[in-house]
């Protein structure tokens, strides 16, 4: 089986079948992680670069780790040390590096639309590892990978996101991811992180109410609150965040029954997420972090054999 | 085969025959690259350290690609987190890492003459890849290999190296290069970014009007313009350089005749070379790119054979 | 044979057993070392990580040599470009990289007791290289073989520490395995650079006069001044250290005896150390980073294979 688009732009281009192929692809390869010997050899022979125009940490280290297990010869390419410095275009960037025979690209960047743009100029796949507030589409596949994992199915699952909805690419992409494999959604958080018509445009429940959402959800998808993206504040203070949205462990106690709680880190405790959540019976978020390498190995793999099959 | 110098310091040290092995082994090394699995074995068990003192994203994106092709081991130094900033001489702390058991030493550093005075002191093989305003031997290699794959030779050949002649170590090393190989030389650009005298220092023809140069050359290496090194300024404004030695379409297209364009990027586009000439029929600048790697493949292999052979 | 600790966090908590397996077992890397192949398939499929919240050249290539002379997967983590900076705590950012089935931590911190807190809360072994003012137990070990190679033993020999007793990782590391191994150890540095009651705290002799310390020792271990750790000055100037305790040809053969001078290095010349000193007849400082690569690569092998022993 193959995917039906060349690159992972976003989550919007994917249908069902290319999103349960990537679940049932990265199924195999959390088994082959289980092992003792964790590395396969598909990818030999292939180069990829990793072109991070933002910092990350997990992100970065996630991709490397399933280029290195998939044999893959890898490239981390550092803006801050880059010739961007030096006024040379995105495009020109990325065809110096195609021109050294770079096979894929994985890329993040803090425009919205700037992996969507060299698609268009480039021929190799470029896997979009988070552009600006549009999406972060292997976070929201390794969301669902776990969420599947923990609770055996997406279909007809209730799941809250809740935060930061109008700056969160995490949050798009599992709106969309979710919608398509016939989830039911919620986005909750106060009236200033929520954009209008967001329930018309992407047929979601908005809730205001940090509890009621709790009680209705399966899941809770929280948010980081992304302070290094705000230029104006948009809430009056982390305390009264944390008063009103953060997620409490006497809060889940309350609910009376069993709800999973996920964050795509990395967590601000005290803020989004008090520390007994995190560390907690309820919590997936380590699982989140490994699963994560299982996600990136498969779309690696099935973007770069799309065409010798 | 083996070339005559233990060292790539600069063009300036090799003879004639020098560079056509290194020209005729990088032919093999590009039909390699052409082919699915691009690696070869012929460095495994070398070890070789990126000891870059400047920011650089092609340079040193290439010679690593070029030493993992040939399997060698890589290790990266980047100046900013180094010992540098404690205060430790540049000796120090290349014999540490010589001491680490590293074969090859790369090297890019600000001051000229850097790599020539490491040579003078420590064992291992030293390859310059840019010191200071001095020299920048494997861009006037590929510079020189790509010419030669378009054009079929390099005697007789006519070349205007077009802009700021004065700072630029590219410049330098392709006269040095072009003169060896019996090509015919100008430099064209403002007057005060062409140093007093290089007519009868390098034996080159000097021309301050682009058009005159652009209607006497076969090949135009446009260098860039390069804001970062330049304390003062040497012309008025970007926008007037442009208008006077910026390459043009339809300067060229006025010239009925075919050229070749040449650039060492990254390009500065709509100063030092529009995007129509960049992105145009005559521009192989994207050929060098993809020469660099093979050309470096080259360099890296005939002076870790040299002893052994 | 196995070491008695699952981590290396500090020569402390080593017995005498554990040091001397480890120095045997890096005499026979360091045989490894000398061949034309210096890898060996030991540490295959296991995955390093490290990580260094502080800038470091050395210690940080020399790590990453021993763990690809042992075939390991390494992965760089520099804090600079982390999460870290999105205020993600220490234990979080470890527990997300583990998560992605890492097996061991090589760590840097500022923090005096970082590894040791993080030995408490994670599976992974974890080797500190360097926690704050506390401990740098593979510098004391490298110490430990350089020396036990150029003097045949280690029990009954004069060691004098030469410098910033107070503020030197290096220093403590070294009392305690020169204790250990049944050294007799002075120190010897101005007054206010040596802790009060250190004498009665780690049975080490303590002396001010430069002189006398060198006229007593075998060995002298001279400690980097390190400018970048003061904030404020504890001595009045550079020069006036080195008048006093700045290590000089001179004041070496008035002693008219053999004497080994080491230095951990990056060396400040004409502080701590004049340069005819550092690159003279009795320095063995290149060693030092020579056997730094063995002692590693003994340290990461021993502790990888505890468990299957």
């Amino acid at each position: 089986m193959k995917l039906s688009t060349k690159h992972l732009l976003g989550i919007k281009d994917l249908n069902r079948e290319d999103i349960q192929l990537i679940l049932s692809t990265a199924q195999q390869f959390k088994e082959v992680l289980q092992r003792p010997v964790k590395k396969v050899p598909s990818l030999r022979d292939v180069t990829i670069v990793n072109l991070f125009y933002e910092n990350s940490t997990r992100t970065r280290m996630s991709f490397e780790l399933a280029e290195r297990r998939l044999s893959a010869d890898v490239l981390n390419f550092a803006a801050s040390s880059s010739s961007a410095a030096k006024g040379e275009t995105l495009l020109d960037t990325v065809n110096n590096i195609l021109s050294m025979k770079v096979d894929m690209v994985v890329m993040r960047h803090s425009a919205s639309g700037a992996p969507h743009f060299l698609a268009k100029h480039i021929p190799a796949a470029i896997v979009n590892a988070g552009d600006g507030i549009n999406e972060h589409p292997t976070q929201a596949l390794l969301d669902a990978f776990s969420m599947q994992e923990k609770l055996g199915k997406l279909e007809g699952l209730k799941v809250a996101i809740i935060g930061d909805i109008m700056h969160s690419r995490v949050a798009l992409s599992n709106m969309y991811l979710l919608r398509k494999m016939g989830a039911e959604i919620m986005v909750a958080g106060p009236p200033t992180l929520i954009p209008k018509y967001i329930a018309e445009a992407l047929d979601v429940r908005v809730e205001y109410n940090l509890e009621k959402a709790l009680k209705w959800c399966d899941v809770a998808n929280v948010l980081r609150i992304q302070l290094e993206r705000q230029n104006q504040p948009l809430f009056s203070s982390l305390r009264e965040y944390n008063l009103a949205y953060g997620i409490k462990r006497k809060l889940l106690e309350k609910l009376g029954k069993d709800i999973v709680i996920m964050h795509p880190g990395p967590i601000n405790r005290g803020v989004e997420l008090d520390s007994d959540v995190a560390d907690g019976p309820f919590s997936i978020i380590l699982n989140q972090v490994e699963n994560g390498v299982a996600v990136r190995m498969a779309v690696l793999y099935l973007l770069a054999n799309r065409d010798d099959d």
